[in-house]
């Protein structure tokens, strides 16, 4: 894709500073783009519109987009399917933090450092922000410039990805741990639906939209399982040790919850470990795959190294 | 499609008996399908699967699923494309009717003569047991055995009947009308996307998924827009006549809830007029279609009378 050619770093050499410029230029892209997926606050109905955008337009980090396009660059898809692809996953990831922050869910009242929906706008606006968040999302894929056949099966994806078999599945897994033990077995389970699955389905939609060899695709496979659950594990770490303002959001809320986390249940240097393998996992993953993709495979164990070293 | 045959009315003379055989057999090949669709509650996780089954298999008049059946009659479409499709739109029409009976929307404990699912389980399970079933809808589209190109057809007409242009902005707008006065054509606007949108949708998703030449898609969108908006205004009558145990919902309550209604801005006496105005438009739009529909018109016909004449 073309955001690559800012700063394609020579293959097997990546260098970190064309990591941020890679970033930066593919946040540009996306940003640009998914505002014109939002209708505008002017079109009736303006509360909800205004209330999308406010839900979507916020400074997020894009982890999903970013995925979306590195897969692509793997994959070779067209730059105009990964934006479609890119909007579609970020636009169910916001509805589902949307939700999630209502009164009924975790009750929180800040998101990247503003006011979540529900206490900018109302519960009942929120709650159809995020459903017509989610209607939008499959809505944006349908109408990526993309074959029939892969449209259908990036369709398929997404709905296995947010459905009860993923997001939404973890999500009341979740609902039922609280208060209560659970094994590091049944919170990995939880959060590779809950977090993991959409994750990983940022990476495979982005295979899907180009092309990959069967043996490339189980490889990207391992990558983004790893790296799905990798992303909660350092989440659990982070809300134990960064401030509300360097989140953006509540911290230290999942032990006032009394939620089971990776910290609470195998103690934060277990849990820094276990990502630490986690990373190794995905770079391995990749490594062994042909020189045609080493750039690409560069971009993604650098995005790998993001996501267990960020610090918010 | 089969269940026709059961009771296929003989061309031009369709009888109300007729009628309710094939009702009778269109739901029950509906209810045998959508189970299908819900996973078991012995799956995990159980609650959330659990009370999707509980806002699905319901007992509820299936109109969505009817037409849908009705509508590929009409196009001579797959057996098992309109079980997709009569699924897809039933799940889009449970998660919101989910959603609308929570505390922070219309606060409603009765659905159907049973507790609404934030009351038989909670509000927490209530809202992702919408979300869920949003993503099972599009889901099934995405799976339903058609040709790639009418199932991105077809995820496109639901994903725009769902959205702000759709059911979501319909809704919106609904919310904004609280407590305040309504011309009769913002009244329209409001309806025509709250439940017009999908009721509209199914009969036009029963058309895609077979064949019609672009005159008889132009009629039967004239007779889905008709019985979309008549549709609610009966709804509105119901509620001001019909007891709760009728409607099996809590009656009476727009006027309770200070919602403008057909029936508080025009009168009862004009609502009534203008549904059956509107039944009139529905069986017009179908006149001088060819011979070789005419069973199938009869069929959508007489879905008309039913909507406008039903008592609950």
């Amino acid at each position: 894709m073309s955001v690559a050619s800012v700063s394609a770093p020579a293959a097997g050499t990546p260098h970190v500073t064309a990591l941020s410029d890679w970033i930066a230029a593919c946040q540009g892209r996306f940003e640009q783009f998914v505002q014109t997926c939002l209708a505008s606050e002017e079109r009736e109905p303006r509360r909800l519109h205004a209330a999308m955008r406010y839900a979507v337009l916020n400074g997020g980090k894009r982890v999903r987009p970013l995925l979306v396009y590195a897969a692509g660059e793997f994959s070779s898809a067209p730059d105009a399917a990964l934006d479609a692809i890119a909007a579609a996953v970020e636009l169910v990831h916001a509805y589902s933090l949307v939700h999630d922050d209502m009164p009924c869910m975790d009750d929180d009242v800040l998101r990247r450092g503003k006011p979540t929906v529900h206490v900018a706008f109302d519960e009942a606006t929120a709650m159809l922000t995020g459903d017509a968040l989610q209607a939008e999302a499959f809505g944006i894929l349908a109408r990526a410039p993309v074959a029939p056949e892969i449209c259908v099966a990036l369709i398929r994806e997404l709905a296995q990805a947010s459905g009860t078999a993923g997001m939404c599945g973890g999500q009341a897994i979740d609902l039922a741990a609280v208060g209560r033990a659970m094994s590091a077995a049944e919170l990995e389970t939880m959060h590779r639906m809950k977090t993991g699955a959409l994750l990983r389905a940022s990476v495979m939609m982005g295979i899907t939209a180009g092309g990959a060899t069967a043996r490339e695709r189980a490889a990207l496979e391992r990558y983004a399982e790893a790296i799905g659950l990798a992303f909660q594990i350092v989440d659990d770490l982070l809300d134990t040790v960064a401030t509300s303002a360097e989140l953006g959001k509540t911290a230290g809320k999942d032990l006032r919850q009394s939620k089971p986390t990776y910290v609470s249940v195998l103690g934060a240097e277990a849990a820094r470990r276990w990502a630490e393998r986690l990373r190794t996992e995905a770079h391995e993953a990749l490594s062994g795959l042909g020189p045609q993709v080493q750039a690409a495979t560069a971009r993604l164990k650098q995005l790998a190294d993001l996501i267990v070293q960020r610090r918010s």
